[in-house]
């Protein structure tokens, strides 16, 4: 594929793995640059899919989660979500975090953005699904390290929390800006 | 801090690197458990601030560059920006920054939008400048494997391209969206 103003894409050579964690590898990718033909190495993180989900009650409330989070070593006002698990489907993961997280469950969830989390060192993609009719159908099940807290929170409160910068998650803000931006009306 | 929700945060134990790259450190970083007053790791990503800059030319038309991506392995359209040099003030990187791939510059550069991109992961900020009155003044100066393509799109078209899925890095659709939220004219 070429760009349309004429830049080539680099050849892919290799990967070899760097370093393996428990939640992303870090690869030395090889690639050949268009310019000079000659093969150059680079880093990037291989990752799972990411998923979250604006799950939205009968009330017009959304179901958030608080979390204390490890990278920014702060409590971080999140959609529920995390990471799909091989071979799942990505609605199903949403589905599983949502119910996990919050022990809210809803009779759809329909893909509302599919981006990528930086495409100088991710390959993956995040995905946002929205689910109308959440309802509260069990406890939480949270995994050995989560302890997350549920905070219902009406439209347009939520709408001005993305606006006051108490969501600086950019990965949740970006979709839910989105989804303001088409919704005029709150 | 407490999280009003009565979360407790996590104290800091320590951060041991396990994988040093030129763009980014892997660490282990252990944490104490407020629930059980247990040690346990976890994997973070020590990087430097990132910069881009949302650059506007007298007539109204946005800065951009397409520039092939080796973590999608795809061409991205991108607003210009890089990381923070160490010791960089955060308006200077986005200054150079835009110098280095567009060839433009700016008189004012102001701070829009800084956001985590993903709190999970990481503890930079990725920040978001908006310069107007850019104009054309010298050449790009590329590093050795940067080949950018410039383009100008003017704001509605921009718009458009956000809204279309033609823009799918999540840390710069964040603020282009929250910049469109701010211009219903547009």
């Amino acid at each position: 594929m070429s760009d349309p103003a004429n830049l080539k894409p680099w050849a892919l050579v290799s990967d070899r793995t760097v370093c393996q964690t428990p939640v992303l590898k870090v690869l030395a990718r090889t690639l050949v640059s268009p310019k000079d033909g000659r093969p150059k190495d680079f880093t990037v993180l291989d990752a799972p899919s990411w998923v979250n989900v604006l799950a939205i009650t009968p009330d017009e409330r959304a179901v958030l989660v608080s979390q204390y989070r490890f990278g920014s070593q702060s409590f971080s006002l999140e959609l529920p979500g995390g990471a799909v698990d091989p071979g799942e489907d990505p609605k199903d993961a949403a589905r599983r975090e949502l119910l996990e997280e919050t022990g809210y469950s809803a009779p759809a969830f329909s893909l509302f953005l599919s981006l990528n989390p930086n495409p100088a060192l991710f390959g993956n993609a995040v995905m946002t699904f929205v689910a109308q009719g959440a309802v509260l159908s069990g406890p939480t099940r949270f995994d050995e390290n989560e302890e997350t807290a549920v905070r219902l929170v009406d439209l347009p409160a939520l709408r001005a929390k993305t606006l006051s910068g108490e969501i600086r998650h950019a990965l949740m803000l970006a979709p839910l800006l989105r989804f303001f931006l088409e919704r005029p009306d709150l």
